[in-house]
C-alpha cells in the first residue's frame, strides 16, 4: 500500500496548491479524547470580554471600518498571473482606493487600512495618499497575502511577518499597532508571533461580537481581538467575480440590519472591505449611504481599529 | 487493469475524506431490477401519517423550533482546525446561544436544542443555561457531529451513539427523547439503533410535511418522524460563510411563505437553526420578528419537538 | 507516456462517475475544420419554425405547464442512496404531487407529467391519481432518469427507452406522445430513437422560444420540438437543496417577466417543474398565484404539451 | 520523486482540460523578489489615462454597449457537444440576436458585436443582419472562443488571430478596429499580437473605469483599453444556467447603480452581454427599460466601442 499512499500525498499537495488548506488533524475527531479535542478547540480562545459600559463622548456604538488593500497580491502569492485577476486587483490602486478616500473625506470618517507589504511596494503612491488624510490607520496584512496556515513553516512565517512590519514601518514612519491575518487564516504559530512582535491587537478571529483578550492554549496573551465576521465582509458577496453578484442594495440591507442591533445592544461594529472590490462605482455610493445612515443616529463613534482597541483596553472594568 | 482500479479506490477515498459521502450502491440504477430498486428506495419509508385533526387548545398549526448546537464540532470531526471555522463555531457558545435564549425568553416560546455531545462537553455552561429556562428540550445530535453515513461501521456508530446519550443524560438528568442525525445523514444502520436506544422520535427525514411513523424495510418501527426540510434550515442560506449570503429579510420571506401555508393547511411547522449561524445580531432580530408574526395569528401552538411528537402519537386517529 | 495516459483515462472515468458528462469531442475545436465544426454544431438542428398566427379560441399565447416526476429516480440511477436525497425525492409522491394536483384542479388548468418509468413503478398510485383528473397528459422521461449522454451505448439506451414506453403505455392505457430527455441531455443516438419510437414531439432542446421541427444532421425528422429553458425550470433555483435557495417571490418575478413578453410577442410559454421541488407548501402557493395572474389576462390558452404540439403541427402555414 | 511529479503534471493537465487555466508562475509569490513580482504585476499595465473633459455634444457620459456573439463556440472549443449547451448557444443566432437588434432599432442605439469567427461562419446570416442596421460595429473575439491563456503557444495563437481577422474582414468588408479576448483571458503574447495586428483598441482588461493606453512591460503600446468589468457583464448573473439565476430586475438595479455613478462622475460606461444569454424574452425587455432610463437623462452619448476609442484618443489632453 506504499505506492497508493504516495498518490494520496500527491493529491493532497495538488488540492492544497489549488485552494486554501487549514491546519488539519491527522485523525478524525471521533477518534480523539475530550482532552485532545479541548486542546484543539481552544488553541486560540476567548479570555476577558472587553466591552466598555459606554463609548467615548457617551456614544452607544463604536464603528470601525477597515479596508484590506490586497489588490493583486493574493493572485501573485498563488502564482496566478491571469490578466483578469491582475488587472482587477490593479483597479484597487488605480481607481478603488482614491474613490474610497475621497468619500471618507467627504464624510469625515476615519478607517484602518491593512496592507500586504508587497501591495504597498507595487503601488508606492497608496500609503502616502492615505496618510495625507487625517486619522486613518495602516496595519499589517501579511507579506504578499500568503495564507499563514498554508506555509506550514514557523521560521518562514516569522521571516515574512518581520519583512512586512519593516516595510510598513518604513513607509509610514510608525510601527503598526494592528495585525489582520491574510485570508483570516492562522497557522498554529501565528498568534504567538503576533504577540512577540508587540502588536496591540489582532483582527482575524470570530468568537464574539465584542472585543476580547485572546488566550493561547488557555493563557492570556495580552493581545486584543477586534472580531471580524464574513457577514460584515465584502468578499462573500462580491469577491467571486464570476459567481452571482448581489446588488449593493441587498448587501446594504444586511449591513444595516447588523448595525441596527449593534446600536441597540451597544456594541462594536467592525466592517471589512477591499479597495479592489468595494472601490467600484456603485459600491462606494452604497457605502456612503450606509455611513450617512449611521451618522444620522445619535451616539455613533467612528474610530480606527487602533483607537477602538486602546479604548476597550482602558475602559473595560474588571 | 488492477493498478488503475487501485487509483480509483484511492481517488474515492480522497473525495470521501474531503466531503460527505452517502451510502452508495455498487452499480448504477438502470442495471437493477425493480425489486432491488424498491428495496433501496424504501429502506426508510413512510408508515402511518400522524396528522391530528386539531392541535392542543384548538390550535390550527404546531410550530416546533429547533437549534442544532453544532458550534465547532463538525470541523473538529473532520479534523479541520482552521482558526476561522473554530472561532466561528465558538461564537455559537459565546454570543449566539445566549442571544437566542434571551430572545426566546422575551417571546415566551419553547425550543428544542439538539447537541453533539462533544459540543456540550467543550462548553459545559450551555446545557445548564438552557435548562434554567422553562420548557426547552435537549436532544441528541451525534457524538461530535460525525456523519453516520461516512462511518460505515455499525459498531463504531453504535458506540458513539451510546456515548452521546450517556453524556447528555448525565448533563440534563433525563434521557433524551429525540434524535437528529448529524448532517441529516443516516447510515443503513442508524434508524435501527435509534429504535433500539428507545428514542420517541427522530427528526432527520423529509418525506412529508406531516409527522409519520418511520418504516424500516417496510415494517413499522414505532419511531415517530418529525420531518425537516432544507427550505426550513438556516444552513443552505447562511451556512457557506464564504458563499453568497442572503439578507435575513429574504430568508424571512421564505419562512413566512412556508408558515402561511402550514397555517392554512393546518399542519406542523419545523424550523432548524444553529446558534453559530442564526445567533448573529441581524438574524436573531429577524427570527424574533418571525416569531412575533406567528404569534399575531390566532391558533398557533408553540411546542418542543418532544411535545409535538407525544401529541401526534396520541391524537392521530386510526 | 503510456502510463500517464492511463491515469488520465481513469481520472476522466472518476469525474464522469461523479457528475454528468456530455458527448465530448476527442480534439479541441480549434483543431477542426469548419465542416467538422458545422457537423458537430448541427447534429440536432432547427428546421421549420412552427409558430401559428393565432392560438385556439383566438388566444394570444399558449401556456404549457409540465412536471417531471423524477422523485428519487435520479439518485437511484446514480446509486446515491443517502437518506436525505431518497426521502426528499419520496416527498414528491407523498405530499408534492397531491398538492399540485389539487391546485391544478382548483384552477381548472391541465398539465403534462413526464415520468421516468421507475418512478411510476415505485409509487404506482401516482399515475391513476393524475388520470382521475381531466385533460392531464403523461409523457416519457427515461427509464430511471438515466442520463442518455452518459450511457454511451445505443443498444442499452434503446432497450431502456422501449421498457419505459411499455411501462407507461400499460399504466395509462395509451402510448405516450411526448418525450423529454432525463437531465435534458441527449446522446448522439437519442433523437433517432425518439423518431423511430413514433413520438409526436420532444421537449428537451433550447434553440428557440417557438416550437420547431427538429432536424437530424440537416434532415427534417418529423419530430416537433417544444423548447424548454433553464430560466423556466425550477431546478436552477430550488434544485440544489444545500445551495442558496431563493424566495419563491423572486422566482415568480422571473417567470412573470418571461410570460409577459411571451404574451406580448404571442408565443409559446413552456414551464418545467418537479413535484419533489415545486410541490412544497410555499412553492405551490406561489405557482397558484402565477397561474391566477396568467388567467387574469385575456387570450391565454392553457394546453398540455400534446395539445400544443398537435396545434402547431396543423396550424403553422408553409 | 520523479514518478509522482509526473502525476502532478498529469493532474494539472486534467484540471486544465476541465476549466480555464491562467498563466501560472512556477513558484509562489513569497519566494520571489519585489523586482520579479513587479515584472509579473505590470506585464500589462496602465499608461496614460484617457478621460476627455467632455464627451461629444457636451455629453456627460459615454455608454458603449457590447454583445459577445459566442453562441455555441465556447462549447465547441472545449469539445463539449452536449445537446443542452449546443442548443442553448444556437438560441443566440435563432432568437436572441434578432430580438436584440429589433430592440436596438426601436431605441436607435448603436452597439458593438464581438465575434468568434467560427460563430459568424456557422450562422452566416448574423453579420449581414447586423450590418443592415446603421452604426453597429463588428469586432474580433477570437477564432472559436479559444482561451488564449490556455493555448500556451504563441504561433498557434497568432495563426488563430490572423484567421479570425481575415474571416471577419471578408464578412464585413472592413478590417475590425477592436479586439476582445475570449474569456477575457490573455496569454503573455496576446497584447503584442493585438498591437502588431494594428487594432485601435482592446476591451478585455479591468484596471480602471476610464479608458487608458495599455503598457506592455512598462512601455506604451499605442493600444487603447476600453475596460470591462464582471459587474457589468451578463455572464456572472445569468451565465451558469444551472446555478441560481437572479431576476433581471435585480441585475437592472446593479447596472443602474453603476450607471448613476458613471453619469455623476462623467465617465465611460461599458456593458458586456451575449445574445444567447441576454437575448431571452425577459432580459431584452429589461435591457430596453435600462436603455430608456439612460436616454431619459440629459447628456448621455451612446457610441460604438470604436467611436468611443477614437474620441478618447483625440480628446484626452496631455
Amino acid at each position: 500500500m506504499e505506492f497508493p499512499m504516495m498518490i494520496i500525498v500527491i493529491l493532497s499537495m495538488a488540492v492544497t496548491a489549488m485552494g486554501q488548506s487549514p491546519p488539519t488533524a491527522a485523525v478524525p475527531g471521533w477518534k480523539l479524547s475530550i482532552e485532545e479535542l479541548r486542546k484543539q478547540y481552544s488553541h486560540y480562545g476567548v479570555g476577558k470580554r472587553l466591552r466598555p459600559r459606554v463609548w467615548p463622548n457617551n456614544s452607544r456604538v463604536a464603528v470601525a471600518l477597515s479596508f484590506d488593500v490586497d489588490n493583486a497580491t493574493a493572485s501573485l502569492a498563488r502564482g496566478d498571473l491571469g490578466s483578469e485577476v491582475l488587472s482587477r486587483g490593479m483597479y484597487g490602486a488605480i481607481d478603488g482606493l482614491p474613490r474610497i478616500l475621497n468619500m471618507l473625506d467627504r464624510q469625515s470618517v476615519p478607517a484602518s487600512f491593512f496592507f500586504p507589504a508587497v501591495s504597498a511596494l507595487l503601488n508606492p503612491e497608496m500609503v502616502p495618499l492615505i496618510l495625507s488624510k487625517k486619522r486613518h490607520e495602516i496595519g499589517v496584512h501579511g507579506w504578499i497575502h500568503e495564507n499563514p496556515a498554508n506555509l506550514n513553516d514557523a521560521a518562514e512565517e516569522s521571516r515574512l511577518l518581520k519583512q512586512a512590519v519593516d516595510v510598513l514601518t518604513k513607509a509610514t514612519g510608525k510601527r503598526p499597532a494592528g495585525y489582520r491575518a491574510p485570508s483570516w487564516a492562522m497557522s498554529p504559530f501565528t498568534m504567538r508571533q503576533v504577540q512577540e512582535a508587540g502588536f496591540l491587537y489582532d483582527s482575524s478571529l470570530m468568537a464574539s461580537d465584542d472585543a476580547y483578550e485572546i488566550t493561547i492554549d488557555g493563557k492570556p496573551s495580552g493581545v486584543i481581538e477586534l472580531p471580524i465576521e464574513r457577514i460584515l465582509d465584502d468578499y462573500p458577496y462580491f469577491g467571486a467575480a464570476d459567481g452571482s453578484l448581489p446588488s449593493p442594495n441587498l448587501v446594504d440591507q444586511i449591513y444595516r440590519a447588523e448595525f441596527d442591533v449593534a446600536y441597540r445592544e451597544g456594541g462594536l461594529f467592525v466592517l471589512t472591505m477591499h479597495p479592489h472590490i468595494t472601490g467600484h462605482r456603485s459600491r462606494v455610493a452604497w457605502l456612503e449611504k450606509l455611513i450617512e445612515y449611521m451618522k444620522s443616529k445619535p451616539g455613533v463613534w467612528f474610530a480606527t481599529h487602533e483607537e477602538a482597541a486602546r479604548y476597550v483596553k482602558d475602559h473595560s472594568g474588571n
